[in-house]
C-alpha cells in the first residue's frame, strides 16, 4: 500500500469507530461505549470536574450523562475532521445533542468534540477526549 | 534512528513548540503566536461562537483576548500529555491563565487545551485547538 492509501485506510478505520460509538451512546450501550478506550484516558468533560482520569471515571461520565437523558438522546455528528497519520490520530468535530426525557420538552447541547487516538497492535484506541461548550460568562 | 528515538524526538519538537507559543502568549507577541499554525486551523476557543475557521479568525480571537488582559497574562502549562507519531499528533494540557489590568484584581482563568499537529515538510504544524472550561449550568 502506498502511504495514501495507508493513511486513507486509517482515517475510514478511525470514522467507523467513531460513528459505531456515537451509535451506541444513542443505544446506552455503555459497554459499546467503552469498546475502544484506553484504561488510561484522559478526559475533558462538558460538565465540570476540570478533567476525569482513567476508565472507571470516564464510565461514570456516562451515568452523569444519563441522568439528563433517561430515554435514548440524540448524539450524532454535525461535521468532522479526521488527521490520521500510521500511529497517532485525532479528530475535531461539531456535534449534536439532545436529551430526552418523558414528559418533558427536550434540551438541545450542541457541543465541540476533539478525540486524540493511538494504534496498539494494529488497533485504534481512544486516549483522549474533550467535550466541550463555549463559556457563556 | 530506532522508532522510539524518533518518537522521542518529535515529542520534543512538538514540547518546545507548545512552550514557545505559551511564551508568546505571554509576551503579547501575535506574530510569534501565529508562527506554527496552519491558514486553515480549525479553533473551538472557551468564548463563544461555538468554531472559528481560519488564521484570521484565530488571530482575531487573540484581540478579544488582550481585551480582558491589556497587561502581560499567566499562560502556563500546568500539566501536558503529548501523543506523538511520526507525521501527526496531539497534545493534552491543564493550562493556568490569569489576567491582567492595572488597578483591577487579577482574574483566574484555568482551562482545558487539546493541540492537533501534523508534520509538514518535516515542521510541526498545529491545525487544530480546543481551548474550554466546565460549563457552569
Amino acid at each position: 500500500m502506498s502511504n495514501q492509501q495507508s493513511f486513507a485506510k486509517d482515517e475510514a478505520a478511525i470514522r467507523s469507530l467513531i460513528e459505531t460509538w456515537t451509535g451506541a451512546v444513542r443505544k446506552k450501550d455503555i459497554d459499546a461505549i467503552l469498546r475502544n478506550h484506553s484504561p488510561d484516558i484522559w478526559m475533558f468533560d462538558v460538565p465540570p470536574p476540570l478533567q476525569l482520569k482513567g476508565i472507571d471515571a470516564y464510565r461514570k461520565s456516562w451515568d452523569l450523562f444519563y441522568a439528563y437523558s433517561p430515554d435514548s438522546p440524540a448524539f450524532d455528528i454535525r461535521e468532522m475532521t479526521i488527521t490520521a497519520g500510521g500511529d497517532v490520530a485525532f479528530a475535531a468535530a461539531l456535534m449534536r445533542c439532545v436529551f430526552v426525557e418523558a414528559n418533558k420538552d427536550p434540551v438541545d447541547l450542541d457541543f465541540r468534540l476533539t478525540i486524540g487516538l493511538r494504534k496498539i497492535d494494529d488497533q485504534w484506541v481512544i486516549t483522549h477526549e474533550h467535550h466541550s461548550i463555549p463559556a457563556t460568562q
